[in-house]
């Protein structure tokens, strides 16, 4: 294990988060003559003062390995969450520490889970460093770190592996730190458009900066407490339109941007990823529209909000869905599993490797059939090596294990099974709402200690694609080799 | 396609389901002056005169492959339901057919949930016929199959793989139809047992054998409307021990018998299985005493009962534990997804394939900390085929997608979430109880037509490993090759 080079990284991130922390929150907190604003500028100079003298010399030793490139994104996460956590607790605005936590990985994870009964009781700047967080871990620390890594050495392509969302991280160009600029350019440029249109339709600048860079991460903290509900429906629509575009495969857009819109209609992930959205939608107009006295044009925006919202696991919402119909909820409860597009900014398990698996499932049905036949799974006019395969397959019943075990524990408390089930499925998937207790209009304040810090393992297990955080408590991994 | 085979195959089902028919449901009508035993007898007399002729023949191509032997399979088992089906709607007890297929399929494939809301309202003619079809089913038509295949040419060892639940077969002896026996001799003795030590600790004759074949093909139909609730705590522990039993791998009662102890006390899965149990039993037992007035005597025994039905997937019940907290009302749905042993009579996804998944997790992990290493998974000292891991994986995804698909489907009845997906959970692990209106003291009459034709297939899925009756709706496999 390169101790060297992993303190060197987390010093890094350090030093960045702390500079983000000078630099906006006191700005925000000047506006509005918040008391924050100055627990942000200290703790962040502190931070600095913490970080920079430690990279200042780079480790002689830059080699890095899958092991130690999982345990420091791992590592990373948890450093930017604990420090980030710092000015809620030191504020007085969040003042139980665990909750702070349990905050700030909700923000930083995009998740938008919230143990806060009473959002609008907080600080315009805390306000926005929770919008903020969203907005940071959205595009993921994964590109923010391409862009150090490479200055350090090798090893860009095991942290790739270990942080980009789902299985195709999909080579846009050969250069991971060029490829790194440009998601970054293309997340900034739709972030700012889609906060230019709020404000022209009138949403208030503050909300609309809030609002957007939690869209853009499908994060999902609201900054009123109904969430996004009493936001006029021509609002709703644009954040519907916008959660969806965070919600595709970005090579999408970099397809767009060199003119080569055939591969980027070619996709079978984001074909697959509008067909589900469609559908989800349809079923849920025609099974609400008693729920919105028969107004078709209010059920189908409820839907079509809701469904956006929980695909791309933002978790922003417009109406009480723990109200609907069971159909509705059970529709819900299903792309809350299934999750936006790999190589977004979403969570969830995913289009393609419920694609794989589905096409996975076909393959073996066709091998009883013709059992000398070969088989291949293909995804995009290409077969999907069987590597890829077993892994996807690993890796669901990864996911499936984490799953019943932390609903084993936080069942200890008050809730009853569908809270408990879906407040997993909620913070595994990075979704933020569930149904019963934890539903939009619910929180996860009356969990235990012991509860939260299981949904933040969760959270931060399913944004980091399970194993980083897995390798982080497997013993072994930290033994000398 | 080899139709005359398969036609074969399926008239000596019929004529086998038609001779017990005659044989023991009109003996019983007897005892107790039912009207019902004429009809068994009318229909039993009908199918024999249908299925004998076809059977005095037999066709001169007997070449069977895989996809023959998977379709043949669920075409027995839907014929033998459909066909079993029959008594109970002509006696007028079970007027609704499709109730009567529910509660057959319900019957044979050993889950035992049902549609009656007064089980005392039943003859003892039809309360044993429900009974029976929980002990032919229970061991299988597999074994019962391996029987009469042999004589009409290969192929058996493909039918061993369409319907031997789990994915150790164990090959206990060479010759398949000497296993038969041997299996089927273990069977009747252990329910001769349990029954004659029922009847000493007076249990009523009547009562001892329906409650007998009930435990031995863990199916679980009760008898009386409170399930086992009225019977003495003895003679609920003595089911209680039987249903642990019979969920057993079969290869260690052989191992038994050939005084191999050595091999018994070896397998993984057995080990796995008792520590489940023992862990399940203790958490229930401790999270339940208030329900129990702290009397730890009490609720030993219940949590003992509960855990042991619920694991095995037999489905009797002591109390209604939907009124239990919710830890142990957890405890319960992840144990009825484990379900028992690979080679018993229970169902669910088997310890065997938890155990390997478990161990592919860990050898993935593993991985990343070595790269270089060759991954193997072992159980019982031997590694594990890769082929067996992938099948296993898949299995999980398939049984996934089927739960998915079922659960949408149903939740467009008026049921809750919790009750929707614990009732899928029940039929398709071949359980019977669920939580919610489906518990221990509710059941499935109140769902719709159609929710009720894809219980059904859960059902008979479960039962048959899933692939046979997945192929049975797959065109290609129907074509000509």
């Amino acid at each position: 294990m390169n101790y060297g080079m992993i303190g060197y990284i987390l010093a890094w991130v350090l030093t960045i988060e702390s500079g983000f922390m000078v630099l906006f929150p006191p700005i925000v907190s000047l506006f509005y003559h918040d008391k924050s604003g100055i627990v942000f500028l200290i703790t962040g100079l502190v931070g600095l003062a913490i970080g920079i003298p430690c990279i200042i010399r780079k480790p002689k030793n830059t080699s890095f390995f899958v092991r130690e490139s999982f345990i420091v994104v791992g590592m990373s996460w948890v450093l930017m969450a604990t420090f980030g956590a710092l000015p809620f607790t030191f504020s007085g605005e969040i003042p139980n520490y665990v909750d702070a936590l349990f905050e700030t990985v909700s923000g930083f994870t995009t998740t938008g889970a919230t143990i806060l009964t009473n959002v609008e009781g907080l600080s315009h700047t805390c306000l926005f460093w929770r919008s903020f967080t969203h907005w940071l871990g959205g595009m993921g620390v994964c590109v923010f770190m391409l862009m150090i890594i490479p200055m350090a050495g090798g090893g860009s392509i095991h942290l790739m592996r270990a942080e980009s969302p789902g299985p195709s991280v999909g080579k846009i160009v050969p250069k991971m730190r060029q490829s790194a600029v440009i998601l970054w350019e293309i997340y900034i440029v739709m972030t700012v458009i889609q906060i230019v249109l709020m404000v022209i339709c009138k949403m208030p600048l503050f909300d609309a900066i809030c609002l957007g860079m939690g869209t853009a991460g499908t994060g999902g903290f609201g900054i009123k407490n109904d969430s996004l509900a009493s936001y006029s429906p021509l609002l709703q629509w644009i954040v519907t339109v916008f959660m969806i575009l965070f919600g595709v495969n970005f090579n999408v857009y970099f397809y767009i941007i060199r003119k080569d819109i055939k591969s980027a209609l070619k996709m079978e992930e984001v074909r697959a990823y509008f067909i589900i959205i469609l559908i989800s939608i349809l079923i849920i107009t025609f099974n609400t529209l008693d729920f919105s006295n028969g107004n078709f044009g209010v059920a189908l925006k409820d839907a079509a909000f809701q469904v956006g919202s929980v695909i791309t696991t933002t978790g922003y919402s417009t109406v009480d869905f723990e109200l609907w119909p069971t159909l509705s909820k059970t529709v819900l409860v299903i792309i809350m599993f299934i999750g936006a597009c790999a190589g977004s900014t979403g969570g969830g398990i995913k289009v393609s490797r419920i694609l794989i698996s589905l096409r996975t499932i076909g393959s073996e049905i066709e091998h009883f059939i013709h059992p000398r036949s070969v088989k291949t799974v293909k995804m995009d006019g290409h077969s999907v090596e069987k590597e890829t395969e077993r892994s996807v397959s690993i890796y669901m019943l990864t996911f499936a294990v984490i799953y019943v075990c932390s609903l084993l524990v936080i069942s200890m408390d008050k809730y009853d099974f569908t809270t408990n089930f879906t407040a997993v499925a909620a913070t595994i998937n990075n979704i933020g709402p569930g149904l019963g207790a934890v539903g939009p209009m619910g929180g996860f304040s009356g969990y235990s200690i012991l509860s939260k810090i299981v949904f933040i393992f969760d959270m931060l297990a399913g944004r980091l694609e399970l194993y980083p955080m897995l390798l982080l408590f497997w013993l072994p991994a930290w033994k000398k080799h």
